[in-house]
């Protein structure tokens, strides 16, 4: 494999690796070892195990990134249904796992925010831009009378992905995607609606 | 100190270090010497590792009950505003933190669930005992007509807890308490309420 493609092969490998175990009780011999990558070469691909677990986070965010506009691009049916549809996705992946994964960017916040200001930064930025496209939804959602045209959409977004997460740490907890289910009713039955 | 006082001292320094660190990354050297306890002497007060970590939830989830049970008890107010007193004084205390500590159970459930069935089951019965305390404060605000007859108070309870839980996350990864504040202003303005 060429330097990139090992790059990307690391971080795959790696994303698999932390998503179980954190990040902080990663070795980075494990990583290598996994890849089938030689011991000693980590630092030709990465300039430390933080600039490692930047990476890590940078990938796995634009993968979730596509995954929600592939949803909330969905023209074909209501702002609201787009995202109703984007959460039971993620609902059912969830129960694919046995709610075993939850989000790994909720994960990393969870572990690091508090301990590594770079990591908080970049997962906070990576929240933002996840709003910011719930955010555009929601104003779409106003534009068609889903929810009422004073709601605070920010207020709106804050909540949902807040919620989402909490509900997917609870998922893992209990061992099933109730807390999710309870999240998705009460969302829709009380908080996204006309009036 | 005796055996049990030294044990005591254990826990609390170990529950410390976790809320900083993770418990993965949380040493058993760094706690006894952090105690000022011999090294070597730690399998005198835990059969290992685990165990300790079991003690340290238990004392933890004790000291957040009585916590609970503090606000969720004060029958000078009504059942809501016992909640919304509960949640407001939280949001104050992680001000205080700067939005660093967040809640050491959804901590440990985020790093533990999946990795450990030993801890993921405690965790689990820790959030069933504080969803069982609001779910009869629910029932009372059911009473008193603050929210309505057929409110399903077991899906509002697993809402609070996972919304609540989902906010502190969020609130460590913005450094901000907007996220508690977006919570508990859905939760009061759409959610909890009589109609």
């Amino acid at each position: 494999m060429n330097r990139m493609a090992t790059r990307e092969e690391l971080i795959r490998v790696g994303t698999e690796i932390i998503a179980q175990q954190g990040f902080n009780a990663t070795g980075i011999n494990a990583v290598l070892s996994k890849a089938g990558v030689p011991k000693g070469s980590f630092y030709y691909y990465f300039r430390s195990k933080e600039d490692f677990g930047l990476a890590v986070i940078e990938e796995v965010a634009k993968a979730y990134a596509n995954q929600i506009d592939r949803f909330l691009k969905d023209d074909k049916v209501s702002p609201l249904q787009r995202i109703r549809n984007y959460l039971e996705a993620g609902m059912a992946v969830l129960g694919q796992y046995e709610c075993t994964r939850g989000c790994l960017m909720g994960n990393l916040g969870q572990e690091l925010a508090s301990t590594n200001e770079t990591f908080r930064a970049q997962l906070d930025a990576v929240f933002r831009s996840w709003k910011a496209r719930f955010a555009r939804c929601l104003e779409e959602a106003k534009k068609a009378g889903e929810i009422p045209q004073e709601s605070d959409v920010d207020e709106l977004t804050d909540f949902l992905v807040t919620g989402w997460e909490g509900a997917s740490l609870q998922a893992k907890v209990t061992k099933s995607i109730q807390p999710m289910q309870a999240f998705v009713d009460i969302l829709f039955g009380k908080v996204l609606k006309p009036a």
